[in-house]
């Protein structure tokens, strides 16, 4: 799909008048497409059932950055990748949508996106590498092996920029003439931690440094919670390096469990502080123990399907169960009514327009004319 | 019980006349008692059904060593016990009768013992520590910490005695004043290896050494494989420490599985070669990984009972579904017959039978008069 320079312009104005990840806009602009949701909560005006929009955007919606914000990024090599563009990864983020989200989930409106490379390509094969900043030498010996051994089988290395863990993981994957995706807690034009400016320019070089917060976003600790789950939603597998008894990793594995994506950890000395977080997973069950990059990739793909570049099995694997059976109810070709799907697929209407929605997100369906057929 | 000095002597004769274990001579001392089985043996004439006794004694019943080998036991402060004897772990050694035996696997006919601890005493509470010969010193320190901690909760520590985590194991248990037990692939009165004369000689003093070997006997490959299911019969837990790609403590972790005992693993460096067996036990979810003392002690006693010593359970936890119902069908005082004991449990005469054969090497219930009483 083509998305205007309105259409641009209305998702940077929404992408910033609430703090993201902001379901009440998402499910106006849902509702009335992306131009009028962004007209209604700049005049303060939503149809009923849609109040919590207002209540998201109150204290920015007299600020119309959109324009500014789109020049800035543009500045910088950067772009605003939203649903309506053929690269969003929407059967990576589904998950988030169809996951019991709490407080901080949910799908993003928008992506902000520096480098040059689509997203849906950089993310189609992908693990993420997080773990402590504090990394001990073993911990970067492993993140190094572990990066590039992936990088040399094809998986783009998704990490969250930061020093430790992160950066090693990343440079490692530049090292090897990988691909990288680093995923900002900031605006993509703010390189935080400062040190890693050269390192940030590298990667949208070779990858993509992105971020839901517009530009010019101050890092906050609740953004690096926030942001963690697109760590998680946009990897096929996440492997936790080294992680303290109370690192941010932590939370970054409980995203992937919760999305159901496959969870690793790397053991290390029992005597070692940064890898008690990992003996914590692996001995409670809840990630995997992964010693090699076979074992990272067979997490990923667990019945050794060497369809490569493969990484996160079907489109339709996140799905619910009512969500299955409206996609199924679509055909190949040609569009459907929604009674007809409601017929086929034995759902009853609300059920099907809630699932259609979700698909719609996902980027799986699309409205054509008075029905909808698959994408 | 009380065991008389020629039944002892029978005992010892038959110890040595077929390679342990051999299940047709138990099967004998079960079908005969132990005098007449032994006589049997010897005059080479056995009840129809146990040809498979003179095959296995075939090339030693000649040879009665049995007086000699009670003597050179004696003069190094060691012991013949047998399943009459009270402090018979049968509770413990129950397991390889109900276990799918292999042919390396079932019950010992008896048990060398060398120190003046009790052997049921010993092996109530009791974790089995082993790994590697060549430990890295990563390996050696953390052997050291797990085996002075579990020595300080009241756990015995069972080994093989040999170079690496094995010496290590019984070293730490002797510096912090604990018991341990070695359980030879060779005669109590050959020190094997050479080196640890004098290890084996305190680990006498405040635990046991113990074989199912006659004195004299050297080590061979095929004991080792044999000694292994006895450390992990004898110990609660078996926690494999360190082990490289092909290490011999795999084959005790096979058994403490085969045998239905928790089998736990210490994660390493994934860059240790003596770590990659344990990775994998981990990987493959044959082992639970543990970092700890109270891990460890979590895998003796999952529920967290805090009923010390504890460490094995109630002594019918090892017991098919036929034994345990044989079991609860003999009330706590005075004896029952066969035939009392078939109806109540609902089972033919020949399981009642198999049942208390099993029951009766295991200590568990003893004949009294024309019946059967417990224990």
């Amino acid at each position: 799909m083509i998305v205007d320079e309105a259409g641009r312009a209305a998702w940077a104005y929404l992408a910033r008048v609430a703090e993201p990840p902001s379901a009440p806009v998402i499910d106006l602009v849902e509702a009335l497409g992306v131009l009028d949701a962004a007209h209604a909560i700049r005049k303060r005006s939503v149809p009923s059932g849609h109040d919590a929009a207002l209540l998201a955007t109150e204290s920015r919606a007299d600020v119309d950055r959109s324009r500014a914000d789109l020049d800035d990024a543009q500045r910088i090599g950067a772009r605003l990748v939203t649903p309506d563009d053929d690269e969003w990864p929407g059967y990576a983020l589904l998950s988030l949508a169809t996951a019991d989200t709490a407080a901080r989930g949910g799908v993003p409106l928008a992506l902000w996106v520096r480098g040059q490379m689509r997203l849906d390509d950089l993310t189609l094969a992908s693990v993420a590498l997080v773990g402590s900043r504090a990394a001990s030498s073993y911990g970067e010996h492993v993140t190094a092996t572990l990066a590039s051994g992936l990088c040399s089988n094809g998986f783009a290395i998704v990490s969250g920029g930061a020093f430790g863990v992160d950066g090693v993981a990343h440079r490692a994957a530049l090292g090897s003439a990988g691909q990288t995706v680093a995923v900002m807690a900031c605006g993509i034009d703010r390189d935080y931690p400062a040190a890693h400016t050269q390192l940030l320019r590298e990667i949208a070089r070779v990858g993509a440094v992105i971020s839901e917060y517009p530009p010019g976003t101050t890092a906050a600790k609740h953004r690096f919670l926030t942001r963690n789950r697109l760590v998680a939603a946009l990897s096929g597998a996440t492997v936790v390096v080294e992680a303290g008894r109370r690192s941010g990793a932590a939370n970054t594995a409980a995203w992937a469990r919760k999305l159901g994506r496959p969870l690793g950890a790397v053991p290390g000395p029992v005597t070692s502080a940064t890898s008690v977080g990992c003996h914590r997973m692996i001995a409670d069950q809840q990630a995997a123990l992964v010693y090699d990059v076979d074992g990272v990739i067979a997490l990923v793909r667990p019945e050794g399907n060497g369809d490569a570049p493969g990484g996160r099995g079907r489109p339709t694997d996140g799905l619910s169960d009512e969500q299955k059976r409206v996609h199924d109810a679509i055909p190949g070709r040609g569009a459907v009514t929604l009674a007809e799907i409601a017929v086929s697929s034995g759902l009853d209407l609300p059920a099907v327009r809630s699932a259609l929605a979700a698909l719609d997100v996902a980027g799986l369906v699309a409205a054509d004319g008075g029905g909808w057929c698959l994408a």
